[in-house]
């Protein structure tokens, strides 16, 4: 049985995987700040699956093969390391080391967007490549492939492949500049498209109190706000550059919403496949592509990061080291 | 032996690929114009590389076991058949099976890009991913992955993976548009990578006569032409943003850049680089991948596309059909 943890800002979600894929118990609980609360985040939420699953606490983690957690941070290649995890805290924490020596199992730490990317590409089945675009503070993207890239036939069991690139930058879509005289980006350009969708830029330029400023933009907007009709439309363009981006470079089949923004459910949706379909309008090459029809939103409350977190690298369920 | 051909809207340019990877002839032809003439061009250039290798003309084609076509043009995914191959006349023509049945010996057909991107990466080697930045009329890039993208171990012979996508669209970076207010791209949009360094926009902007308009925009800015100094800085401005999307989406450790505007040498490699280091003078972010080091120029005369084509899929060299 594999766990996989989402940590979150907020909260840190948890999933225990039966071996045929399945998710037979799943926890919840605040975040707390810093890298001992973090870790000690983790051990909660991990005794709190094995308790759900009717094992005493103390022997939870003896009935897991394997925990893998996802994580708003730099993982640097090839390490167990987080670093840079600001909205918990983190300046770096060796993670995977301080967790798998408290809980006596393998444990693997990714990054939350891959994880969440690889947990929505399996949780929506099929064989296609997708792209996971999380629409959160920022924004970026985990691309998954399918069978098309190239890989020769997969087993139908295996969940697919997370791209990662050369220096772990692949995704990074957030700080592409799409708008020389756009917005200044937090990370120093101009017209990013996080400077343009991210759930961070839009609250600091829509400056009022609150604290769902996106979905007061929203109703202001519906209200007529001059200045919250031009965020709510900046966001939709940058969404939909950010699938255009994603499709004309890596060609994948869908791209998947995802993140805090997609609590906007179908005024997003609609408003990013209508932003599409305006641009495709004026292009006979982009009307071929049908990106409108390749824009899915992630169910709400889908545990996606945490199961991707589960699945990301883990052995097969016969590889059992404890248990 | 193996056989790549380039087909290019001027010359179509051949080369034999022995067993070790090495390119032991190579003939470059005049291409005809229209299907027939297309097929002619090919067939003879297979004959001449069986001439150069000393066997008559008739005879040349058991020697080699398969015959790569990089052409450009749209090829469906799974078919032998080119569509919509402008610069050569055809509108859609069953290459494949046509040249097969000609030579009696095995025969792919693949975009020309795709094919250049295969052939820039071996011919480099390491082994590490990169993106083939096509400049030429349009501009569109190939990519070729590396064992980081998650493939797991590649054996040294491998000459890595092309990277498809879904419905063949990846690497079609020169219709992303990344200026709202930009020159209007011939496919419609505006802004487009295309429309600010294709050869034919940056020709049809420039509207004055003569053979190399490229060429000629660049001496014209030397001597500080106005129109000419915008052009040319467009150029380094599309050809930098297309660098930034293909490492931020895909994070390929290098960036090759190839076709016929990189006759410009030293001064585009030059602006490009000048470009990519302003914009990241900015952003701690970009700074951060180091950009600028890792983009290559292809070496002049460089016959990647024609050994890529003679790469892409070719059965192993023990599996000879003919000879």
């Amino acid at each position: 049985m594999r766990v996989g943890l989402d940590v979150g800002g907020s909260k840190t979600e948890g999933v225990a995987v039966a071996s045929d894929g399945s998710i037979i118990a799943r926890v919840r609980r605040n975040t707390g700040w810093g890298p001992d609360a973090v870790v000690e985040t983790i051990l909660r939420v991990v005794a709190d699956l094995g308790a759900q699953l009717g094992a005493d606490a103390s022997g939870a983690a003896s009935r897991f093969s394997s925990v893998g957690i996802g994580i708003p941070g730099q993982i640097a290649p090839g390490t167990l390391r987080v670093e840079h995890a600001v909205n918990l805290g983190i300046e770096a924490l060796d993670l995977g080391d301080t967790v798998a020596s408290a809980l006596g199992v393998q444990v693997r730490v990714d990054n939350d967007v891959r994880a969440a990317a690889l947990g929505a590409a399996v949780l929506r089945g099929g064989s296609g490549s997708i792209a996971y675009l999380n629409l959160g503070t920022g924004i970026a993207a985990g691309i998954v492939t399918g069978p098309e890239a190239g890989h020769g036939a997969r087993r139908q069991t295996e969940p697919g492949t997370v791209w990662r690139g050369a220096r772990g930058a692949a995704g990074e879509v957030g700080h592409i500049s799409v708008d020389p005289a756009g917005p200044v980006c937090r990370c120093g350009q101009r017209g990013c498209i996080e400077a343009l969708a991210g759930g961070a830029a839009l609250a600091e330029r829509w400056g009022r109190p609150g604290t769902h400023p996106v979905g007061d933009i929203f109703e202001a907007a519906e209200a007529g706000d001059p200045l919250a009709l031009t965020l709510r439309g900046e966001l939709a363009r940058g969404v939909a550059a950010a699938v255009r981006i994603l499709v004309l470079t890596t060609d994948v089949e869908t791209v998947i919403l995802g993140g805090g923004l997609t609590a906007l459910g179908a005024r997003l949706h609609d408003d990013v496949r209508r932003e599409l379909e305006a641009v495709a309008e004026a292009s006979v090459f982009l009307r071929s592509l049908a990106l409108a029809e390749r824009v899915e939103l992630l169910a709400p409350g889908s545990p996606a990061a945490a199961f991707g977190a589960a699945l990301a690298g883990a052995p097969e369920e016969g590889v059992l080291i404890h248990g």
